[in-house]
Parts: structure tokens; C-alpha cells; sequence
């Protein structure tokens, strides 16, 4: 028998997962809450915009997650034991990128860059660097087109360049005494196998291709007369980076000495390379062509993979599409939207804020209405449009209220603009040639809200799948340290037999609703003016959007039970 | 010395106040709140646009509520007797019409009809009848515009024709049953005199002429001609309703024995002619020609006078223009806004719900904010919109919400709005030129909010003078009966007298601060833009507003102290 370990370090936790190779089952698992901040983010009360995290929390994670799930597995099953454990693999949030000294040690953990927030890892969903991203992508346009043809045109202010130019922007004095950055994602990997070196770290072609502007069409990291032309310092920083970025196929290296004996694992196993969650997730998920997973949690990814054999044509809007980020031999591609789980937690934590409006009362309530019965429209922009509009200074709308309107039917409507969001990138994928034959959903919001499904059943016309495993994420990191590891070790020698093997699919789904389907059709059309109208897409006759909803209210309302 | 009643109908409560003529001095005040019903106000869970009252609560109310007051002034001034009051003056909501039969009884009362929510008092803010509405706009449009030019060329799913018209269509048989129509303000003066003929009470030509489709222009009441295009048995119904509508300078008779009896006064002294709260509200708040009076309260009515020996202009969407609704010898001009704090009550009822989230608590919080901080621009439109747009059909809008978004923000928001309605109904009134030098508020929310006042005053530009008395609508209302009692009992022989003696301001008014001005004229900018786009009026360029919220954000937080 042999096992993988799973290590998923998202935004508030870091869970390890021991998974058994043979057929995927999960034996021990533990979440390690990151203590530093608010809910393991660092945040500045003056900048909304700001999101660090503590990267001593990510080593203090890793030994006490992965500890606590190897005991729990020993617990479960006295045949286990560590000894078993035959490779391990990491996905991570991103761009996460961390400043590192010449030995590959993350600034925050010198002592006089204590506490300085901009020495921290900064955070996939800081938003800081929106005038950067904004330069960055006139820039790109204007004298490298290619560089951004692959990600909706658009370059971020999530991503790699725009945090590290913020950096050198705001706080000089930190930029200048990072030697490198290092994704999260790469980072631990690092950590584990003892890299030391920056440049010697073997980074992922996932977050290196979806953040950084990497690509092989122009032989890695953007060039120095571009990178120049933000700043010379940026350009002399990319000698510092990497020249060659890998996918999952490539292991980050084997485990130290150090680490090994730390964990009580076998020193020498390999360690996957690092992809962020979602890719991992996709993989845990069960992706292959056709397939689009949907990793539903505090925000959406959307991820697919077409054959590196074919043309991929570049989607407008589509955060990236990348050769090997996700399965090696694919592209993969990514989509994804900004908010969704962050939105309900924002209405319940901040507009209802009483004791009893919880998430089980609201969705309890808010099961009981009917599609269209609350003449309510919002847009799920509350923290900007990821796809297809790349814009993170968009914001939320809600339309429709009256002097009846209750907390359960905003809570519903919020739901629902998140549903026609996710209809926004299934249209925009098949516009564009990418087939999608089946959605499988993951995450903790897919597995725990029956009614949010039916809903995306239905906003869709598509049925709903739903990932065997909880853990997607670190499901298909162990999946990867089960490719790393090999058919001799007890692994596998591809990801095909690995996924076929290790992962799969729940037996309920959710089918879309006729009836749910027909109202949803035209709310849907609402939702497309005013997400064009507010987006700058083009001006439609908004003047007949109240109207409208509110025939759609009384149409159910007549038709249907009153409640 | 002598003294007046005023009593004021309002939407859940009836309050008497007892007025020294010499000086306006309100010696004894009491309310009686309606027993029926949700506060006063009968509900159809199913239909949320009903909104009906019981009769009976009227004529209950009357005595307790004036009995009281009564008893109080005696407590306060042992000189005070009840002999000393030389006029009773009557104001109440409306469009209000109550179903009567031949006596003049209302139809509610009689064993038959009782609970029949058809045969009740159809109260202001019902809106079942918005399909009635539409068609007699249609109709009128077409074949009679001269009706509707007055009116904003719309007619209202709150006024007298549409509900009629809408009872007939589903309570045929309470249609039938009516002998008549009465409108609340004049149905409680025609019992106080003992009026049994329906035909023979004195109507106001307040509620004829706003609410009827009452002027002299066309003698009367609509022509039967034209009420038969919506049904003949509307035409029949005219004959059995009135021909004259009366101003404030006759009365609506003498007090009957019995009621003088009842109520421990004296019989034969006049009862004034019945307006609507607002218009008496206008008289008690000093309105003369050039002052705008706002009584601001669940809902805003916003009422001017011109002389009548002038040309007024059709003003486009304001709800009337009509000869001596307010002053007799001025046309009075309302305008209004159909929620202002039901808005501010149904946030806080329907969404915040929860124990700490009360007016005060978000009133403190919210007037930490500067202008603009929140980047949240919302349209006040949660019953609809009154003035300019006339369509009861528009609903609420939200833009601009984030992931921290809090209560307080919105609730201020929501009071922006409502300033930003205020302003769009003056430029309306500018601009087709009924002057307006000087501002008095009056209402609960007036006196008791400074934070929106000053937002008031700053979205403006205007100063916000405040009404002396605190029941401004019932001062009025005692006005108007000090006006009919006349100069010989100890009252005044025309209004200019009795509002200098009677009404005045408060020395404390809010003054538009430059800086808030600044912020806010640029918000109403983006108001405006959203409300023409929602309104049907023009389609701007609204992929520009979010952008524009948050650069009024980004610069206030630039500029101010961050909270």
C-alpha cells in the first residue's frame, strides 16, 4: 500500500491530506488556521485594498498539519504508517509572491523587516497595485501584444509584475533587499526540498505562465527592454528570477533531511512540482478535455484543458491560457470570478449583521422562493469582474428593492447574480471554441448548498456535478505526488491513470429545472444589459429593466403558490 | 384669548391639537394611533400593494384624540376652556377615498361589508390600481390632455379615479354598493357638521383638484364623456359625487350639536374646509409665494403656491398644479417623493433586523462618514417615484457595494438618495419657472435628523430652514379655522395674517458647507446619469459611473482624515 501527502495552503488555512494511491481515499487530514491577522490575512484598516499574510505561518503550518494528518491516519488505520508515504505534493493561492534574501529566506522573517508589511507575502487577492496592473497592460498592449493576448488583454493587479512594481513604488527599501520573489506556490516546495538558491527553485509554468507573463513563445519571463520600460530595476530583478518554469511532469526536487526527519517522513521522496489550488483542484476534480471544473469557494476558478496539440484561440476576457499549467500536455485555461462566497459572507457579516440572520436561516428562507419571485437583479461584482471583463474596480449593484424587500431574497439575489456571472464564461468559453460537456463543482460551497446548485442547474440549462473528494485541492496535489512518485514507487506514470484511479464524482447532481430555467432565461437577459450597460460593454435600454423584472415577479407570483 | 383644533389624519395615527390664535402656541397636543390592522393599516399578504383603512378608527380617533388634547390644555393653563375654541380645521392623507351610501356612511360600517377590505378607506399609499392608472393616462392623453397636463401628464395609481375604477374591476358588488365617494379630508369635517347627503358635502378642492381631475376650466369633475371610455358605470357615479370643489376660505359647515356635545364644545362654531396634511402642513410651515415647504416624513410632499393672477407652466412630471389647493387666491404646486423614510425603515426593518442596528446607532455611525467616502450611489425609487419620473412601477437601486460595505454606509447612502430626489424636483421647479428663495422643512425626519439635514442642504446648495412647530399639518389645519372663524370671534380674516401671527421657523437652519457641496455635486452628477438610464429618460454612458464612484471615494479618503 502507498500513500501521497496533500498540502493545500489557501487564504485563511493550510490542510494536509494523506491519500491512499490505489483508489484515492482519504485517510488522515488536518487544517492549521494561520494565526497572524485577521483570519490569517494581514490587513491595513486604511486600505481596503491591502492583503498580506505571514510567511512563518506557512512553515508553522506545514509542520503541524502534516504532522496532525499522519496521526490521525495511524489512528484510522494501524497499517498505515509514514513509512509509506511516497511522495508529497503543494498547491498554493497566487500570485502569492514572497521577497526572499540570496539564501531563498523570506524577508518577513528577518528581523528588521519584522512587521513591515510589505516584506510579507502578498496575498493572491491584494489589490493594491490597480495603477501598475493599468500600466503594465497599456504598456503590454502598446509594445507587446503577444504578452497579453493570452489573458484577456488585460494584465491584473492580482498578479506577479503589478505587486512587485507596487512594491518598488511604495516601499523602495523592501524591494531593493529582495534578492528574488518566490510564489507561494513554489516557495514551499522549496522549503521542502531544501532549495536555497532563488534562482535554483524550480518554479511552476502554472503561476509563471498565469501571473508572470512566462511563456516558451518568447523563450520565459518578459524581456529586459519591456521590463525596462517600468522601471530598470525591474529589469535587472529578472536575473534573479528564473529562466525556465515546469510542468507537473518535472518534480520541484526530493525531500531534505531536515524536513523529512521534522515530519517523520522518508527523506528522498519526490515533491510535485507547486500549482495553485484550483489547477490542482481541476486535476482532483477529474479534468480532462471537455470538462470544465468549477472550484466554488470565497471566489470561482474555472478551469479546462484543450490538447497542446490544437489551436487555442485567444478568448478575450479569459484570465489565461496557459501550455502545461494545469495537466502537462494541455493548455490549461482558466477563468473565474472575483467573489462568490466573499459576497454572501459580506452580506451576512456587514449589511444583516443580527444574530439570527446566519447562512443556514437565509438559505433556508431563501429556498422557499421561487426563481424571479423577488423582482431582484444584482451584479456579483462586489470585489471587481474577473472574467470576462477584467476589471477589479467594478462593484456590486442590486436592483429592484421595494419597502417589502427582505433579507432572504437579497441573499438569493446575490446568489443568483453569481449563477449568471458563471453564465457569462460558459458562454464566453463556447463562443470561442472550447467545449464544455460536463461541469463538476468543488468546493466547500458546491458540496454544502443544495439550493446555490440547483441554481447554477438552472441559471446554466447544464447539469451539475459535484467532486467525489472535499478536498479537491489537495486531492489532486496528492494525485501529482503520485505522478512524481512513479508506478515502481506504488504511484503512477501518468495523470490519466492517476485521476482514472484516485479521483471521481458524486452520485447526486443537479439537473436543471424547466420551469427555473424558463425565468432564469429572462432575468438572465437582464443581467446581460445592465452587466454591459455598467461595464462599459454598450448601452442597452435600461430604461425597461425594472419593468421587466417586475413582469417577471408577477408572472410567478401569479402562476405560482403566494408564500 | 381664543384657540383652535387642529386635527391631523395622518397614515397610522390621528393627533389634536389645541392652537392660541394670538401667537400659535400649542397648548394641548394627543395622539390616537388607529387600533386596526399592521399600525393602522390594513395588509393583504398577498398583495403587497394594498393598503386600506378602517373608518371606524376615524371617527374613534376623533374623539379620543381631541378630548385629550382638550383635557391637556386645561392641565396646562387652568385659564384654557374649551369654550374658547372658535374653529375646528381638519388635514389627512389622501388620495383617501372612502366608499359611503346614501347617510353618508361609510360602507365599512355596516354590518354587511364589514371586513370587506374593498369597502374600507382606500388609503394614499395603495397601489392596486396601477393598471387603472395607465389606461386612464392613456385615455386621458389622448382624448382629453388638458386633464393630465396639470398632473405631469400622468395619472396616478394612488388617486381617486384609478382606485374607484379598480374596485369596480375586482368588488363589483362594493362598487355598487357605494353610493357615493368621499375623500378622508372631506368625510371628517362633513361629520363633524352633520352632513348626511354625500352629494351635498363640501368637498376641498385639495383633493378634487390633485386627485379628481377637478378644475374650473372644465366646470367640474371629468365629463361623463370621458369617464364613460373607462366605464359607463363611472359616468353614472359622477352625478352622485359633486359639482363644486371649495378652497380654504369657506368653511365645510357648523359643528353639529351632537358632536359639539360629544366633543364638550360649543355647536355652530365652523369647521374648515378639509386639505391634505401636507398642504395645511405648507400653511402651518409659513408657505407663501417663492418658499418651498418639504414636509418631510415616510414619504416627502414638497408644496409651493404662485399667485393666481399669474401664468403657471405645465410642469412636467410634478403632481399638480390646481387653483387654491393650499392658499385660496394661489395655485398650490406639489411636488414629491413617494418614500423617503419608509426607505430608511424598511432598511433597517427588513434588512439590518438586527437588536443593535437601530435609526440611532446608524445615524451616529453614518455621520462619521464624509460625502463620497463610501463610493456608494443608490436611487430612491423603493415605492417608486412620484416626481419627475411619475411611474410607481421603478424600484431601488444599490451600485457600488465592495466586500466591506457596512450598514452604515448604505442607510447614508439611502438618505443621498433621497437628497438627490429633493434636488431634481427643484431643478424641475427652476426650470420652469416657479421660484424658490427659501426652503422650510417640516416632519418627524427634519426635526429630529440633523446629519440628513445637513445632507440635504449640501446636495442643494440650499439652507434648510426648519418649521417652528412640530405639528406642522395639524398648525395649519387650526390656521385654516382660525381663517373661518374670522377677526369678530377672535381669529384672523385671511391667511397672510394668520400665518405671520400663527407660523414661524426655528432659529437653528442647516447651511450648505463647501466641501460637501463640492463632493456631492459630483455624485449627483452620477445620480442623475443612473436615474435617467433607470428612468427611461436617456441612456448615458453608465460604463463610466463605478469609475466615478471610486475616484470621488479615492479622493476623499486622499484628502481626508481616514476613519
Amino acid at each position: 500500500m502507498s500513500y501521497t501527502i496533500g498540502l493545500d495552503y489557501g487564504s485563511n488555512s493550510v490542510r494536509a491530506i494523506i491519500v491512499r494511491c490505489s483508489d484515492g481515499a482519504e485517510l488522515g487530514t488536518s487544517v492549521f488556521n494561520y494565526p497572524s491577522g485577521d483570519q490569517g490575512i494581514l490587513l491595513d484598516p486604511a486600505d481596503h485594498n491591502l492583503a498580506r499574510q505571514h510567511p512563518g505561518d506557512y512553515i508553522v503550518g506545514l509542520e503541524e498539519a502534516t504532522k496532525a494528518a499522519l496521526a490521525e491516519s495511524a489512528r484510522k488505520d494501524p497499517t498505515f504508517s509514514a513509512d509509506l508515504v511516497i511522495g508529497i505534493g503543494v498547491d498554493a493561492t497566487g500570485s502569492s509572491p514572497i521577497p526572499v534574501n540570496a539564501e531563498n529566506e523570506a524577508l518577513a522573517l528577518q528581523p528588521e523587516w519584522e512587521g513591515n508589511l510589505n516584506a510579507q507575502c502578498w496575498l493572491w487577492k491584494d489589490h493594491t497595485a490597480v495603477e501598475e496592473a493599468s500600466r503594465i497592460t497599456d504598456l503590454a498592449r502598446k509594445h507587446r501584444p503577444e504578452y497579453v493576448a493570452k489573458c484577456g488583454n488585460t494584465y491584473s493587479s492580482e498578479w506577479f509584475w503589478s505587486k512587485l512594481w507596487h512594491c518598488l513604488h511604495v516601499d523602495p527599501a523592501v524591494f531593493d533587499a529582495a534578492y528574488s520573489w518566490v510564489e507561494l506556490a513554489d516557495w514551499v516546495p522549496a522549503l521542502l526540498v531544501g532549495e536555497r538558491d532563488p534562482k535554483a527553485v524550480k518554479r511552476g509554468v502554472c503561476a509563471a505562465g498565469h501571473k508572470a507573463l512566462y511563456a516558451e513563445d518568447w523563450n520565459g519571463l518578459p524581456d529586459k527592454e519591456f521590463l525596462a520600460m517600468l522601471d530598470p530595476k525591474l529589469a535587472d530583478l529578472v536575473d534573479r528570477l528564473y529562466d525556465k518554469a515546469y510542468d507537473a511532469s518535472t518534480p520541484a526536487g526530493m525531500l531534505s533531511e531536515s524536513w523529512a526527519t521534522q515530519l517523520g517522513l522518508k527523506a528522498g521522496i519526490p515533491v510535485a512540482i507547486g500549482e495553485f489550488d484550483v489547477h490542482y483542484g481541476a486535476i482532483g476534480a477529474g479534468v480532462d478535455e471537455g470538462t470544465l471544473v468549477k472550484v466554488i469557494g470565497t471566489s470561482t476558478c474555472d478551469c479546462g484543458v484543450v490538447s497542446a496539440s490544437k489551436a487555442v484561440a485567444d478568448v478575450p476576457g479569459i484570465c489565461g491560457i496557459v501550455k502545461g499549467a494545469i495537466l502537462p500536455g494541455y493548455y490549461g485555461i482558466e477563468a473565474g470570478q472575483s467573489a462568490v462566497g466573499d459576497i454572501f459572507a459580506w452580506f451576512v457579516k456587514h449589511v444583516c449583521k443580527g444574530d439570527a440572520s446566519t447562512h443556514e436561516a437565509l438559505t433556508e428562507e431563501a429556498s422557499q422562493l421561487k426563481p424571479g419571485e423577488s423582482g431582484l437583479l444584482a451584479l456579483d461584482w462586489n470585489n471587481g469582474n474577473r472574467t470576462i471583463l477584467v476589471d477589479p474596480l467594478l462593484s456590486g449593484v442590486l436592483i429592484g428593492t421595494t419597502l417589502h424587500t427582505t433579507q432572504a431574497e437579497i441573499y438569493r439575489a446575490l446568489i443568483e447574480a453569481t449563477a449568471f456571472g458563471a453564465r457569462m464564461i460558459l458562454e464566453r468559453l463556447e463562443e470561442y471554441g472550447i467545449p464544455v460537456n460536463r461541469i463538476v463543482c468543488a468546493g466547500g460551497i458546491a458540496e454544502k448548498n443544495p439550493m446555490l446548485m440547483q441554481i447554477y442547474a438552472d441559471v446554466t440549462g447544464r447539469e451539475m456535478l459535484i467532486s467525489r473528494s472535499s478536498q479537491t485541492c489537495a486531492l489532486g496535489a496528492a494525485v501529482a505526488a503520485a505522478v512524481v512518485a512513479g508506478s515502481e514507487k506504488g504511484g503512477y506514470d501518468d495523470f490519466k491513470r492517476a485521476q482514472a484511479a484516485m479521483t471521481g464524482v458524486k452520485d447526486e447532481s443537479f439537473h436543471p429545472q424547466p420551469e427555473g430555467q424558463a425565468v432564469y432565461d429572462q432575468l438572465f437577459e437582464q443581467y446581460r444589459l445592465v452587466h454591459d450597460a455598467f461595464g462599459g460593454v454598450n448601452q442597452g435600454n435600461l430604461g425597461a429593466v425594472m419593468k421587466a423584472l417586475l413582469e417577471i415577479k408577477s408572472g410567478v407570483r401569479k402562476n405560482g403558490v403566494i408564500r
